[in-house]
Protein backbone atom coordinates (compact mmCIF):
# COMPACT_ATOMS: atom_id res chain seq x y z
CA UNK A 1 0.00 0.00 0.00
CA UNK A 2 1.48 3.67 -1.00
CA UNK A 3 0.54 6.27 1.23
CA UNK A 4 2.74 9.18 0.19
CA UNK A 5 5.11 10.38 -2.31
CA UNK A 6 7.88 13.01 -2.62
CA UNK A 7 8.52 14.30 -6.13
CA UNK A 8 11.26 16.27 -6.59
CA UNK A 9 11.02 18.34 -9.71
CA UNK A 10 12.53 21.77 -10.89
CA UNK A 11 10.51 25.05 -11.43
CA UNK A 12 10.38 25.34 -15.43
CA UNK A 13 10.69 28.92 -17.19
CA UNK A 14 6.84 28.99 -18.14
CA UNK A 15 5.64 28.53 -15.27
CA UNK A 16 6.56 31.91 -14.39
CA UNK A 17 4.78 35.19 -14.79
CA UNK A 18 5.69 38.76 -15.20
CA UNK A 19 6.10 38.82 -11.50
CA UNK A 20 9.18 36.92 -11.59
CA UNK A 21 7.80 34.27 -9.61
CA UNK A 22 5.65 30.60 -10.24
CA UNK A 23 2.16 31.79 -11.08
CA UNK A 24 -0.46 30.36 -8.65
CA UNK A 25 -2.38 28.04 -10.77
CA UNK A 26 0.93 26.76 -10.75
CA UNK A 27 1.04 24.76 -7.45
CA UNK A 28 -2.13 22.82 -8.30
CA UNK A 29 -0.64 21.42 -10.90
CA UNK A 30 2.58 20.20 -8.77
CA UNK A 31 0.17 18.60 -6.57
CA UNK A 32 -1.57 16.81 -9.77
CA UNK A 33 1.85 15.29 -10.91
CA UNK A 34 3.00 14.32 -7.35
CA UNK A 35 -0.46 12.36 -7.13
CA UNK A 36 -0.08 10.81 -10.06
CA UNK A 37 3.09 9.85 -9.49
CA UNK A 38 1.87 8.07 -5.88
CA UNK A 39 -0.86 5.96 -7.91
CA UNK A 40 2.10 4.80 -10.51
CA UNK A 41 3.83 4.23 -7.33
CA UNK A 42 1.00 1.85 -6.08
CA UNK A 43 1.47 0.53 -9.45
CA UNK A 44 -1.97 1.87 -11.17
CA UNK A 45 -2.60 4.35 -13.25
CA UNK A 46 -4.98 7.12 -12.20
CA UNK A 47 -6.16 7.51 -15.92
CA UNK A 48 -6.13 4.56 -18.12
CA UNK A 49 -6.72 4.73 -21.90
CA UNK A 50 -10.24 4.00 -22.63
CA UNK A 51 -11.39 3.69 -18.91
CA UNK A 52 -15.08 4.79 -17.56
CA UNK A 53 -13.82 5.58 -14.30
CA UNK A 54 -12.56 9.49 -13.53
CA UNK A 55 -11.20 11.36 -10.51
CA UNK A 56 -12.30 14.83 -10.57
CA UNK A 57 -11.36 17.09 -7.98
CA UNK A 58 -14.46 18.48 -6.18
CA UNK A 59 -12.47 20.90 -3.37
CA UNK A 60 -8.71 22.21 -3.00
CA UNK A 61 -7.32 24.50 -0.85
CA UNK A 62 -3.75 26.06 -1.00
CA UNK A 63 -1.48 28.22 1.74
CA UNK A 64 1.34 29.62 -0.46
CA UNK A 65 4.28 30.89 2.29
CA UNK A 66 6.60 31.70 -0.24
CA UNK A 67 7.58 32.50 -3.90
CA UNK A 68 9.20 30.01 -6.26
CA UNK A 69 11.73 31.12 -9.16
CA UNK A 70 13.14 29.85 -12.12
CA UNK A 71 15.41 26.78 -11.92
CA UNK A 72 14.59 26.60 -8.22
CA UNK A 73 14.47 22.77 -7.07
CA UNK A 74 11.52 21.84 -5.06
CA UNK A 75 9.61 18.50 -3.31
CA UNK A 76 6.75 17.93 -3.35
CA UNK A 77 5.41 15.74 -0.74
CA UNK A 78 2.12 14.30 -1.33
CA UNK A 79 -0.39 12.44 1.47
CA UNK A 80 -3.44 10.34 1.38
CA UNK A 81 -4.79 12.02 3.98
CA UNK A 82 -8.61 10.28 4.29
CA UNK A 83 -9.81 7.61 2.21
CA UNK A 84 -13.87 7.49 2.18
CA UNK A 85 -16.48 5.48 0.12
CA UNK A 86 -16.35 7.61 -2.65
CA UNK A 87 -13.76 10.00 -2.19
CA UNK A 88 -10.05 10.27 -1.31
CA UNK A 89 -8.28 13.40 0.50
CA UNK A 90 -4.68 14.25 0.16
CA UNK A 91 -2.64 16.67 1.91
CA UNK A 92 0.48 18.13 0.41
CA UNK A 93 3.50 20.17 1.67
CA UNK A 94 5.83 21.87 -0.84
CA UNK A 95 9.33 22.72 0.06
CA UNK A 96 12.64 23.93 -1.44
CA UNK A 97 15.40 22.82 1.10
CA UNK A 98 14.47 23.89 4.30
CA UNK A 99 12.03 26.49 2.94
CA UNK A 100 8.54 25.62 3.67
CA UNK A 101 6.67 27.12 0.14
CA UNK A 102 3.05 25.88 0.30
CA UNK A 103 0.65 23.55 2.02
CA UNK A 104 -2.65 22.21 0.21
CA UNK A 105 -4.97 19.71 0.33
CA UNK A 106 -7.21 18.25 -2.46
CA UNK A 107 -10.11 15.85 -2.56
CA UNK A 108 -11.18 14.04 -5.60
CA UNK A 109 -14.56 11.77 -5.80
CA UNK A 110 -14.63 8.54 -7.72
CA UNK A 111 -16.99 8.52 -10.78
CA UNK A 112 -18.10 6.66 -13.85
CA UNK A 113 -18.62 8.41 -17.15
CA UNK A 114 -20.71 7.31 -19.91
CA UNK A 115 -21.00 8.81 -23.63
CA UNK A 116 -24.16 11.09 -23.10
CA UNK A 117 -24.64 10.73 -19.72
CA UNK A 118 -23.61 12.89 -16.36
CA UNK A 119 -20.72 11.67 -14.53
CA UNK A 120 -21.80 9.85 -11.52
CA UNK A 121 -20.42 9.54 -8.08
CA UNK A 122 -19.25 5.36 -7.37
CA UNK A 123 -17.53 3.65 -4.52
CA UNK A 124 -13.96 3.23 -5.15
CA UNK A 125 -12.86 0.29 -7.31
CA UNK A 126 -11.45 -2.27 -4.87
CA UNK A 127 -7.92 -2.74 -6.80
CA UNK A 128 -7.48 1.42 -5.85
CA UNK A 129 -8.36 0.51 -2.08
CA UNK A 130 -6.17 -2.46 -2.24
CA UNK A 131 -3.25 -0.29 -3.38
CA UNK A 132 -4.01 3.49 -1.61
CA UNK A 133 -3.46 3.83 2.27
CA UNK A 134 -3.93 6.65 4.30
CA UNK A 135 -0.64 7.90 5.60
CA UNK A 136 0.28 7.25 9.43
CA UNK A 137 0.23 11.00 10.66
CA UNK A 138 -1.81 12.52 7.73
CA UNK B 1 -15.15 52.11 -6.13
CA UNK B 2 -15.69 48.88 -7.64
CA UNK B 3 -16.35 45.89 -5.72
CA UNK B 4 -17.58 43.17 -7.99
CA UNK B 5 -17.19 42.43 -11.59
CA UNK B 6 -18.89 39.99 -13.86
CA UNK B 7 -16.59 38.24 -16.59
CA UNK B 8 -18.18 36.50 -19.14
CA UNK B 9 -16.45 33.94 -20.89
CA UNK B 10 -15.97 30.83 -22.85
CA UNK B 11 -14.14 28.03 -22.39
CA UNK B 12 -10.99 27.49 -24.48
CA UNK B 13 -10.07 23.72 -26.12
CA UNK B 14 -6.55 24.06 -24.60
CA UNK B 15 -8.20 24.59 -21.17
CA UNK B 16 -9.77 21.24 -21.18
CA UNK B 17 -8.16 17.89 -20.55
CA UNK B 18 -8.24 14.24 -21.21
CA UNK B 19 -10.81 13.72 -19.36
CA UNK B 20 -13.01 15.88 -21.28
CA UNK B 21 -13.61 18.93 -18.91
CA UNK B 22 -11.86 21.89 -18.27
CA UNK B 23 -8.98 20.97 -16.16
CA UNK B 24 -9.03 22.07 -12.18
CA UNK B 25 -6.26 24.67 -12.94
CA UNK B 26 -7.96 26.76 -14.67
CA UNK B 27 -10.52 27.64 -12.56
CA UNK B 28 -8.06 30.26 -10.49
CA UNK B 29 -7.31 31.83 -14.07
CA UNK B 30 -10.69 32.30 -14.35
CA UNK B 31 -10.73 33.70 -11.19
CA UNK B 32 -7.33 35.85 -11.59
CA UNK B 33 -8.38 37.09 -15.18
CA UNK B 34 -12.27 38.58 -13.18
CA UNK B 35 -10.16 40.26 -10.37
CA UNK B 36 -7.91 42.05 -13.16
CA UNK B 37 -10.95 43.00 -15.07
CA UNK B 38 -12.65 44.35 -11.47
CA UNK B 39 -9.24 46.77 -11.01
CA UNK B 40 -9.61 47.80 -14.71
CA UNK B 41 -13.11 48.65 -13.79
CA UNK B 42 -11.96 50.78 -10.98
CA UNK B 43 -9.65 52.65 -13.36
CA UNK B 44 -6.38 50.71 -11.86
CA UNK B 45 -3.81 48.44 -12.99
CA UNK B 46 -2.79 45.00 -11.06
CA UNK B 47 0.37 44.80 -12.31
CA UNK B 48 1.46 48.79 -14.01
CA UNK B 49 4.84 48.29 -16.09
CA UNK B 50 8.20 49.10 -14.37
CA UNK B 51 5.90 48.84 -10.52
CA UNK B 52 7.42 48.14 -7.61
CA UNK B 53 4.12 46.78 -5.67
CA UNK B 54 3.03 43.60 -6.08
CA UNK B 55 0.15 41.06 -5.19
CA UNK B 56 1.21 37.91 -4.81
CA UNK B 57 -1.53 35.17 -3.57
CA UNK B 58 -1.46 33.96 0.18
CA UNK B 59 -4.67 31.51 0.00
CA UNK B 60 -7.24 30.11 -2.63
CA UNK B 61 -9.51 27.99 -2.09
CA UNK B 62 -12.06 26.32 -4.60
CA UNK B 63 -15.08 24.13 -4.59
CA UNK B 64 -15.90 22.42 -7.59
CA UNK B 65 -19.62 21.30 -7.46
CA UNK B 66 -20.00 20.63 -11.56
CA UNK B 67 -17.68 20.32 -14.72
CA UNK B 68 -17.21 22.71 -17.58
CA UNK B 69 -16.85 21.62 -21.56
CA UNK B 70 -15.14 22.85 -24.72
CA UNK B 71 -17.28 26.44 -25.94
CA UNK B 72 -19.25 26.39 -22.70
CA UNK B 73 -20.17 30.03 -22.05
CA UNK B 74 -19.53 30.75 -18.45
CA UNK B 75 -19.62 33.88 -16.20
CA UNK B 76 -17.16 34.45 -13.04
CA UNK B 77 -18.37 36.76 -10.48
CA UNK B 78 -15.60 38.19 -8.51
CA UNK B 79 -16.50 40.51 -5.04
CA UNK B 80 -14.02 42.10 -2.72
CA UNK B 81 -15.33 40.46 0.69
CA UNK B 82 -12.59 42.14 2.50
CA UNK B 83 -9.88 44.80 2.67
CA UNK B 84 -7.30 44.44 5.69
CA UNK B 85 -4.71 46.82 5.76
CA UNK B 86 -2.12 44.59 3.84
CA UNK B 87 -4.44 41.81 2.45
CA UNK B 88 -7.58 41.72 0.29
CA UNK B 89 -9.90 38.48 -0.15
CA UNK B 90 -12.06 38.00 -2.74
CA UNK B 91 -14.88 35.55 -3.22
CA UNK B 92 -16.20 34.03 -6.40
CA UNK B 93 -19.07 32.69 -7.77
CA UNK B 94 -18.66 30.39 -11.42
CA UNK B 95 -22.01 30.25 -13.09
CA UNK B 96 -22.91 28.57 -16.60
CA UNK B 97 -26.55 29.92 -16.84
CA UNK B 98 -28.36 28.62 -14.04
CA UNK B 99 -25.96 25.90 -13.10
CA UNK B 100 -23.49 26.84 -10.47
CA UNK B 101 -20.29 25.72 -11.14
CA UNK B 102 -17.39 26.75 -8.54
CA UNK B 103 -17.60 28.76 -5.54
CA UNK B 104 -13.98 30.23 -4.72
CA UNK B 105 -12.11 32.42 -2.43
CA UNK B 106 -8.78 33.94 -2.68
CA UNK B 107 -6.60 36.13 -0.89
CA UNK B 108 -4.08 38.42 -2.17
CA UNK B 109 -1.15 40.48 0.05
CA UNK B 110 0.42 43.79 -0.96
CA UNK B 111 4.06 43.61 -1.11
CA UNK B 112 7.05 45.54 -2.34
CA UNK B 113 9.59 43.93 -5.07
CA UNK B 114 13.18 45.93 -4.91
CA UNK B 115 16.01 43.79 -7.05
CA UNK B 116 17.98 41.70 -4.55
CA UNK B 117 15.70 42.15 -1.67
CA UNK B 118 13.03 39.26 -0.50
CA UNK B 119 9.50 40.64 -1.10
CA UNK B 120 7.92 42.44 1.94
CA UNK B 121 4.63 43.19 2.91
CA UNK B 122 3.03 46.92 2.81
CA UNK B 123 -0.04 48.54 3.88
CA UNK B 124 -2.02 48.84 0.78
CA UNK B 125 -1.12 52.65 -1.44
CA UNK B 126 -4.05 54.39 -1.24
CA UNK B 127 -5.25 54.98 -4.91
CA UNK B 128 -6.42 51.18 -4.34
CA UNK B 129 -8.13 51.58 -1.20
CA UNK B 130 -9.55 54.54 -2.53
CA UNK B 131 -10.92 52.92 -5.75
CA UNK B 132 -12.25 49.46 -4.42
CA UNK B 133 -14.99 48.57 -2.01
CA UNK B 134 -16.04 45.68 0.32
CA UNK B 135 -19.29 44.33 -2.01
CA UNK B 136 -22.58 44.65 0.41
CA UNK B 137 -23.62 41.29 0.92
CA UNK B 138 -20.15 39.64 0.89
CA UNK C 1 -18.64 30.85 -46.60
CA UNK C 2 -16.57 31.87 -43.62
CA UNK C 3 -12.85 32.21 -44.72
CA UNK C 4 -11.46 34.95 -41.86
CA UNK C 5 -11.96 36.18 -38.39
CA UNK C 6 -10.61 39.08 -36.37
CA UNK C 7 -10.27 37.96 -32.60
CA UNK C 8 -10.01 40.86 -30.09
CA UNK C 9 -8.33 39.70 -26.64
CA UNK C 10 -6.76 41.05 -23.99
CA UNK C 11 -3.56 39.63 -22.71
CA UNK C 12 -3.87 37.72 -19.97
CA UNK C 13 -1.38 37.68 -16.45
CA UNK C 14 -1.47 34.38 -16.41
CA UNK C 15 0.17 34.12 -19.91
CA UNK C 16 3.14 36.22 -19.41
CA UNK C 17 6.57 34.76 -17.91
CA UNK C 18 9.51 36.28 -15.89
CA UNK C 19 11.01 37.54 -18.59
CA UNK C 20 7.95 40.03 -18.10
CA UNK C 21 6.40 39.47 -21.92
CA UNK C 22 3.82 36.74 -22.88
CA UNK C 23 5.62 32.95 -23.41
CA UNK C 24 6.16 32.24 -26.97
CA UNK C 25 3.64 29.10 -26.85
CA UNK C 26 0.72 31.26 -26.14
CA UNK C 27 0.74 32.59 -29.33
CA UNK C 28 -0.26 29.27 -30.89
CA UNK C 29 -3.24 29.45 -28.22
CA UNK C 30 -4.24 32.68 -29.50
CA UNK C 31 -4.20 31.37 -33.07
CA UNK C 32 -6.14 28.19 -31.94
CA UNK C 33 -8.70 30.56 -30.07
CA UNK C 34 -9.49 32.62 -33.38
CA UNK C 35 -9.49 29.26 -35.17
CA UNK C 36 -12.44 28.07 -33.15
CA UNK C 37 -14.24 31.70 -33.25
CA UNK C 38 -13.92 31.59 -37.35
CA UNK C 39 -15.43 27.95 -37.11
CA UNK C 40 -18.45 29.08 -34.78
CA UNK C 41 -18.79 32.01 -36.84
CA UNK C 42 -19.39 29.57 -39.85
CA UNK C 43 -21.67 28.04 -37.55
CA UNK C 44 -20.06 24.41 -37.10
CA UNK C 45 -18.03 23.53 -33.74
CA UNK C 46 -14.10 21.82 -34.05
CA UNK C 47 -15.26 19.14 -31.35
CA UNK C 48 -18.68 18.66 -30.92
CA UNK C 49 -19.77 16.68 -28.00
CA UNK C 50 -19.24 12.63 -28.68
CA UNK C 51 -17.82 13.41 -31.92
CA UNK C 52 -15.50 10.72 -33.82
CA UNK C 53 -13.86 13.41 -35.96
CA UNK C 54 -11.18 15.29 -34.62
CA UNK C 55 -8.37 17.72 -36.15
CA UNK C 56 -5.11 17.05 -34.59
CA UNK C 57 -2.53 19.54 -35.66
CA UNK C 58 0.16 18.35 -38.44
CA UNK C 59 2.64 21.43 -38.48
CA UNK C 60 3.29 24.74 -37.22
CA UNK C 61 4.94 27.84 -37.78
CA UNK C 62 5.62 31.41 -36.28
CA UNK C 63 7.83 34.47 -36.48
CA UNK C 64 7.72 36.83 -33.41
CA UNK C 65 8.38 39.91 -34.34
CA UNK C 66 7.60 42.03 -31.02
CA UNK C 67 7.09 41.23 -27.47
CA UNK C 68 3.51 41.12 -25.63
CA UNK C 69 2.34 42.57 -22.45
CA UNK C 70 0.23 42.26 -19.58
CA UNK C 71 -3.36 43.93 -20.34
CA UNK C 72 -2.26 44.63 -24.24
CA UNK C 73 -5.36 44.95 -26.07
CA UNK C 74 -4.20 42.50 -29.73
CA UNK C 75 -6.12 41.19 -32.52
CA UNK C 76 -5.49 37.89 -34.02
CA UNK C 77 -6.51 37.71 -38.03
CA UNK C 78 -7.15 34.11 -38.73
CA UNK C 79 -7.78 33.04 -42.16
CA UNK C 80 -8.45 29.67 -44.44
CA UNK C 81 -5.03 29.86 -46.71
CA UNK C 82 -6.00 26.69 -48.47
CA UNK C 83 -8.21 23.26 -48.34
CA UNK C 84 -7.04 20.42 -49.60
CA UNK C 85 -8.76 16.87 -49.40
CA UNK C 86 -7.78 15.89 -45.83
CA UNK C 87 -6.60 19.34 -44.24
CA UNK C 88 -7.01 22.50 -43.98
CA UNK C 89 -3.77 24.98 -43.88
CA UNK C 90 -4.56 28.80 -41.98
CA UNK C 91 -2.25 32.10 -41.80
CA UNK C 92 -2.60 34.09 -39.34
CA UNK C 93 -0.99 37.95 -38.37
CA UNK C 94 -1.06 39.12 -34.50
CA UNK C 95 -1.28 42.67 -34.10
CA UNK C 96 -1.20 45.61 -31.66
CA UNK C 97 -3.11 48.52 -32.90
CA UNK C 98 -0.32 49.16 -36.26
CA UNK C 99 2.45 46.87 -34.48
CA UNK C 100 2.87 43.69 -36.00
CA UNK C 101 3.58 41.54 -33.46
CA UNK C 102 3.64 37.99 -35.19
CA UNK C 103 2.74 36.22 -38.19
CA UNK C 104 2.13 32.19 -38.58
CA UNK C 105 0.87 29.31 -40.65
CA UNK C 106 -0.87 25.93 -38.92
CA UNK C 107 -1.92 23.26 -41.22
CA UNK C 108 -4.66 20.60 -38.88
CA UNK C 109 -5.71 17.32 -40.48
CA UNK C 110 -9.56 15.75 -40.45
CA UNK C 111 -8.84 12.23 -38.52
CA UNK C 112 -11.33 9.69 -37.08
CA UNK C 113 -10.84 8.38 -33.82
CA UNK C 114 -12.45 4.98 -32.99
CA UNK C 115 -11.49 3.63 -29.45
CA UNK C 116 -8.69 1.38 -28.92
CA UNK C 117 -7.71 2.03 -32.76
CA UNK C 118 -5.30 4.79 -33.77
CA UNK C 119 -6.18 8.03 -35.59
CA UNK C 120 -6.52 7.22 -39.19
CA UNK C 121 -7.40 10.78 -41.85
CA UNK C 122 -10.20 11.04 -43.76
CA UNK C 123 -11.48 13.45 -46.00
CA UNK C 124 -13.04 16.52 -44.56
CA UNK C 125 -16.68 15.99 -44.47
CA UNK C 126 -19.33 18.10 -46.53
CA UNK C 127 -20.48 20.26 -43.64
CA UNK C 128 -17.00 21.98 -43.19
CA UNK C 129 -16.50 22.05 -46.59
CA UNK C 130 -19.48 23.99 -47.60
CA UNK C 131 -19.10 26.18 -44.73
CA UNK C 132 -15.60 27.43 -45.05
CA UNK C 133 -13.84 29.05 -47.65
CA UNK C 134 -10.47 30.16 -49.03
CA UNK C 135 -9.67 33.67 -48.21
CA UNK C 136 -9.67 35.77 -51.41
CA UNK C 137 -6.05 36.90 -50.96
CA UNK C 138 -4.40 34.68 -48.56
CA UNK D 1 31.01 22.86 -24.76
CA UNK D 2 27.49 21.51 -24.79
CA UNK D 3 25.99 21.42 -28.17
CA UNK D 4 23.03 18.81 -27.22
CA UNK D 5 20.46 17.37 -24.25
CA UNK D 6 18.59 14.85 -24.13
CA UNK D 7 15.76 15.30 -21.85
CA UNK D 8 13.54 12.13 -20.35
CA UNK D 9 10.27 13.33 -19.78
CA UNK D 10 7.14 11.68 -18.45
CA UNK D 11 3.70 13.13 -20.48
CA UNK D 12 1.18 15.14 -17.66
CA UNK D 13 -2.23 15.13 -16.94
CA UNK D 14 -2.44 19.03 -17.50
CA UNK D 15 -0.62 18.45 -20.93
CA UNK D 16 -3.44 16.82 -22.04
CA UNK D 17 -6.72 18.29 -24.17
CA UNK D 18 -10.14 17.03 -24.50
CA UNK D 19 -8.86 14.77 -27.61
CA UNK D 20 -7.29 12.73 -25.15
CA UNK D 21 -4.05 13.80 -26.55
CA UNK D 22 -1.26 16.12 -25.76
CA UNK D 23 -1.94 19.92 -26.79
CA UNK D 24 0.31 21.09 -29.25
CA UNK D 25 1.27 24.08 -27.80
CA UNK D 26 3.10 21.98 -25.37
CA UNK D 27 5.35 20.51 -27.62
CA UNK D 28 6.98 24.09 -27.38
CA UNK D 29 7.65 23.76 -23.87
CA UNK D 30 8.93 20.43 -24.05
CA UNK D 31 11.76 21.91 -26.27
CA UNK D 32 12.18 24.89 -23.86
CA UNK D 33 12.62 22.82 -20.86
CA UNK D 34 15.38 20.69 -23.08
CA UNK D 35 16.77 24.14 -24.13
CA UNK D 36 17.15 25.15 -20.84
CA UNK D 37 18.81 21.52 -19.44
CA UNK D 38 21.10 22.10 -21.98
CA UNK D 39 22.26 25.22 -20.65
CA UNK D 40 22.56 23.92 -17.23
CA UNK D 41 24.32 21.31 -18.90
CA UNK D 42 27.00 23.71 -20.35
CA UNK D 43 27.55 25.33 -16.67
CA UNK D 44 24.88 28.50 -17.63
CA UNK D 45 21.55 29.89 -16.65
CA UNK D 46 19.28 31.47 -19.33
CA UNK D 47 17.86 33.38 -16.86
CA UNK D 48 19.95 34.23 -14.15
CA UNK D 49 18.20 36.34 -11.14
CA UNK D 50 18.67 40.19 -11.98
CA UNK D 51 20.02 39.54 -15.77
CA UNK D 52 19.49 42.47 -18.14
CA UNK D 53 20.17 40.34 -21.29
CA UNK D 54 17.43 38.07 -22.47
CA UNK D 55 16.58 35.54 -25.24
CA UNK D 56 13.30 36.07 -26.48
CA UNK D 57 12.04 33.48 -29.60
CA UNK D 58 11.91 34.88 -32.89
CA UNK D 59 11.23 32.00 -34.88
CA UNK D 60 9.24 28.28 -34.77
CA UNK D 61 8.03 25.59 -36.29
CA UNK D 62 7.16 21.93 -35.25
CA UNK D 63 5.97 19.59 -37.62
CA UNK D 64 3.87 16.80 -35.64
CA UNK D 65 3.72 13.14 -36.85
CA UNK D 66 2.47 11.12 -33.91
CA UNK D 67 -0.04 11.90 -30.94
CA UNK D 68 1.17 11.66 -27.42
CA UNK D 69 -0.96 10.41 -24.29
CA UNK D 70 -1.32 10.90 -20.56
CA UNK D 71 1.72 8.92 -18.77
CA UNK D 72 3.73 8.83 -22.18
CA UNK D 73 7.61 8.50 -21.52
CA UNK D 74 9.22 10.62 -24.18
CA UNK D 75 12.57 11.73 -25.54
CA UNK D 76 13.10 15.15 -26.27
CA UNK D 77 16.56 15.69 -28.08
CA UNK D 78 17.30 19.31 -28.77
CA UNK D 79 20.44 20.07 -30.18
CA UNK D 80 22.60 23.72 -31.22
CA UNK D 81 22.25 23.97 -35.30
CA UNK D 82 23.84 27.41 -36.06
CA UNK D 83 25.40 30.20 -33.34
CA UNK D 84 25.46 33.74 -35.33
CA UNK D 85 26.75 37.07 -33.96
CA UNK D 86 23.31 37.29 -31.99
CA UNK D 87 20.96 34.42 -32.74
CA UNK D 88 21.17 30.45 -31.78
CA UNK D 89 18.81 28.51 -33.83
CA UNK D 90 18.09 24.98 -32.51
CA UNK D 91 16.48 21.82 -34.13
CA UNK D 92 14.56 19.19 -32.02
CA UNK D 93 13.32 15.87 -32.20
CA UNK D 94 10.93 14.32 -29.46
CA UNK D 95 10.58 10.36 -30.11
CA UNK D 96 8.77 7.64 -27.97
CA UNK D 97 10.82 4.70 -27.86
CA UNK D 98 11.11 4.33 -32.00
CA UNK D 99 8.33 6.45 -32.51
CA UNK D 100 9.12 9.85 -34.23
CA UNK D 101 7.03 11.58 -33.04
CA UNK D 102 7.58 15.53 -33.61
CA UNK D 103 10.41 17.41 -35.59
CA UNK D 104 10.98 21.16 -34.56
CA UNK D 105 13.54 24.25 -34.46
CA UNK D 106 13.51 27.41 -32.71
CA UNK D 107 15.64 30.37 -33.19
CA UNK D 108 16.35 32.65 -30.58
CA UNK D 109 18.04 35.74 -30.17
CA UNK D 110 19.86 37.64 -27.73
CA UNK D 111 18.61 40.83 -26.18
CA UNK D 112 19.38 43.44 -23.17
CA UNK D 113 16.38 45.09 -21.65
CA UNK D 114 16.68 47.75 -19.49
CA UNK D 115 13.84 49.30 -17.67
CA UNK D 116 11.71 51.98 -19.72
CA UNK D 117 13.74 50.96 -23.06
CA UNK D 118 12.24 48.26 -25.69
CA UNK D 119 14.50 45.32 -25.83
CA UNK D 120 17.49 45.39 -28.42
CA UNK D 121 19.80 42.66 -29.90
CA UNK D 122 22.97 42.15 -28.94
CA UNK D 123 26.23 39.88 -29.56
CA UNK D 124 26.30 36.82 -27.96
CA UNK D 125 27.79 37.16 -24.36
CA UNK D 126 31.53 35.55 -24.56
CA UNK D 127 30.83 33.37 -21.44
CA UNK D 128 27.93 32.03 -23.43
CA UNK D 129 29.63 31.36 -26.94
CA UNK D 130 32.50 29.85 -24.69
CA UNK D 131 30.12 26.89 -23.61
CA UNK D 132 27.38 26.18 -26.79
CA UNK D 133 29.08 24.71 -29.41
CA UNK D 134 27.16 23.61 -32.54
CA UNK D 135 26.00 19.69 -32.98
CA UNK D 136 28.08 18.08 -35.49
CA UNK D 137 25.99 16.57 -37.68
CA UNK D 138 23.31 19.52 -37.12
Amino acid sequence: MTSEYRLKRRVQFYETDAAGIVHFSWYLRYMEEAEHALWREAGISIAPAGSEIGWPRVAISCEYHSALFFEDEIEILMRVATISRKTIRYECVITRGDDRIATAAMTIVCVIKKAGEPMRALPIPTDVIERLGVAVDA
